[in-house]
């Protein structure tokens, strides 16, 4: 919270409590975001008060702003005492973040709701629903400004500036067919610098990027982020323009989506909420699956420890034992290494599956090197120890670390490609799945090469 | 590349090995980002031709788009052959690419250029290139539309108009006193919305948040996250208006500093190019820092397996070893879970140092049920072996996995916190390093148990 925002709070707390209209002068100069801010930071009972003590206006924009967890709550208790004024609120909200909150309320709190609410506004609810999470239809929203193609330059100015009120952006508007087609684009620096008697099919920009209702939100981040356009129009399968994508819904897509990929990465599921929203159990479960799973794979390296370990060569030969642990984490951070570099670059496009055989090459010769470097440490450790130094320990930790971290890279580098070939985030392949995957591989391989020189 | 762009290709390099004036038809239709696509495709001196043939505004705009290593290639070539084109390609680019580009330059070839260039434009570069990396001034750029507080509306718009040609953007528009301090923000939509007879004054928003020239990116990006701006206005220490940052800027900063955060939490050096214009040498570099000082670290390893194995109750217990790599790895698995957890935490300022406390003791019960939850699979695999079945070995693998967990999972959470309260990127608590640090510490505390119990 902004520290402006943090003075004001025992004030409201208190004028809340008391006379809830004292509160409207306290809250008035506040942008929509802090006071989000200020109402998450109060306790529910408060909070609904607040809410209901808002004109309309601001309380939707309230409600736009704040956090999705706490809004859900709130919401859901307000349409439970006043599903009138919920329904009021609701109508006036931006139509994407609208459909995002009823379509987690609980069905017995939305259906009267819904019925509650002009049918306008609940048909536009009911068809962005429609659209799975994390496409370009659940992305938009559904309150943008069409033209037709007719139009002069001055009334089309004039028919912005009138419907301007209940736009998320007068930016970008889009030219239309009577059927509702997409015909092109004109942006409102078009329209100003355009002459006024001009008509909009004179001026408009035919070979704008439409994004189909059903393209992955990623997608359309990637789009938007490249062409630097300021909203993309989002048409269905007849080309009609059916919504809008602003890029301040991308920014936090792709926020989004990065901290979607470093938990995976860093092997937990990704979390709905933010860190101490999320409470101690959803941590739990949300850790556990993969600790577990890998714990359950990190078994085999006990089986291929006692396998070993009953070969009497090795047994007899206990400083072999004692540069196990360095000589498997190596391959598991090399590994951890090419993941990262390779989810990150599948994410931004900048690697396809179809690479494959090019980034293994180049993780080929990075691994070898890289463990070339890691052996002359390794024995100079060896040469330290009297009792490691002797000709078979040497050559046994130098090869070993340059097998183990170049297959160590490889695992790392490979995984994720094999993984989005699959059509699976590639962030699947978490630094501890390549790490505990690593650790198996090259157990085996130190010991095969132990026993080779032993 | 797209593949419409992929298609003209064969065709624009022929027609620049025979007769560059025909490419323009060829390229014409395409957008910036996709004519810098096609550029990058394309041999040097091909690119080169291109890049002469076309018109000035055209080739600036090209040159604001193309990758930067690449432009800085093709740009120094350039400027060595023929100064005066080098000079009017500048001055035709958007202040913010130019500044990025001029900054690069070898000396040698910057003073020639600076020299040949407007004396208007050559002092805006010498300007912006004196802000440091990553701060609002060198993301910024200088043309934006400034209004002076007495103009009506009409006015206003009439002034955006003809000087929209030149601004990178003309929807957030700034009022500014005589002497250039800042007064007011005014976007397109509240002059096209306001009546044309009132003055900025009257519509201007004076609580605009503007941001110091002197300002992290990392936190503009928020700012303008956060409160859904379209640009912010940077100013200096005297509150005067010295550029502007506009959200597609933003979404770039974005991007680039979740790729450095993956890369970093991977325990990679981030990259300054994308995946394969990264020579394999640059990459050896980058990732061989924090291998080798891993590695070095890990010895300590080595030293203490040298140390409990020849504890003679220890070595006796072979079953003992079997373990080992299983529970080490646990640790690491689980403090890479943390560490990713809260470095993403710390990027989007969801956790802040000063929640140290907090965090732990959400992590150590975090820990400790997790660890409980792999212990009943580590008993399980004890009871399972008939030479492991004992009281002792089940108590050693329990207990161990639960602290080893639990310390990992504190580990992981702890050092981001302590390097952000350092001023240290958090992200170089990177998972590799997390895991190599659970080792040791690991390998400690399950011998130490062991010798409780044996």
């Amino acid at each position: 919270m902004e520290s402006t925002t943090r003075l004001i709070l025992p004030d409201v707390a208190e004028a809340l409590a008391g006379d809830p209209q004292a509160v409207l002068e306290l809250t008035e100069e506040l942008r929509p975001a802090d006071l989000a801010d200020l109402t998450f930071a109060l306790p529910d009972h408060l909070a609904l008060i607040l809410v209901s003590a808002l004109p309309v206006t601001e309380g939707a924009r309230l409600l736009d702003e704040l956090e999705h967890e706490r809004r859900l709550v709130l919401f859901e208790q307000l349409a439970t005492r006043d599903v009138a004024r919920a329904a009021d609120l609701a109508e006036e909200m931006s139509p994407d973040e609208r459909a995002d909150l009823i379509g987690e309320l609980a069905p017995e709190i939305r259906a009267p709701l819904l019925a509650a609410m002009e049918r306008t506004e609940s048909q536009d609810v009911r068809q962005l629903l429609a659209y799975p999470d994390g496409t370009a239809g659940a992305l938009m929203t559904t309150a943008f400004v069409t033209l037709g193609a007719e139009l002069t330059v001055a009334a089309a100015i004039e028919q912005v500036r009138r419907s301007a009120e209940d736009m998320e952006t007068i930016y970008d508007a889009y030219a239309v067919a009577p059927n509702g087609t997409l015909l092109g684009a004109v942006s409102l620096r078009d329209l100003i610098v355009a002459k006024a008697d001009r008509t909009i099919a004179d001026i408009m920009d035919t070979s704008v990027a439409a994004v189909e209702d059903t393209l992955d939100q990623e997608e359309v981040a990637r789009l938007i982020a490249k062409y630097d356009l300021t909203a993309a129009p989002v048409i269905d399968a007849n080309r009609r323009v059916v919504g809008i994508i602003t890029v301040d819904d991308v920014i936090d897509v792709v926020e989004e989506e990065a901290t979607e990929d470093v938990q995976r990465l860093g092997g937990v599921q990704p979390l709905e909420a933010s860190y101490f929203q999320t409470d101690l159990w959803t941590f739990i479960k949300k850790r556990a699956l993969w600790l577990v799973v890998l714990f359950v794979g990190g078994l085999a390296t006990g089986s291929a420890m006692r396998f070993y370990t009953s070969d009497a060569a090795i047994a007899a030969f206990v400083p072999l034992l004692w540069f196990l642990p360095l000589i498997i984490s190596s391959g598991g951070n090399a590994g951890s290494q090419s993941a990262s570099l390779m989810i990150r670059a599948l994410a931004v496009g900048e690697v396809r599956p179809q690479d494959f055989v090019r980034v293994l090459s180049r993780e080929l010769v990075i691994g070898i090197s890289l463990g070339l470097a890691l052996s002359f440490v390794g024995v100079g450790r060896v040469l330290l120890w009297s009792d490691t130094r002797t000709f078979a320990m040497a050559a046994t930790v130098s090869l070993s670390v340059i097998s183990v971290v170049t297959i160590g890279a490889l695992l790392g580098a490979g995984f994720p490609l094999l993984l989005r070939r699959l059509n699976i985030d590639p962030a699947v392949a978490s630094t501890p799945f390549i790490a505990s995957l690593s650790d198996v591989v090259g157990l085996v391989i130190y010991f095969e090469i132990a026993r080779a020189f032993l």
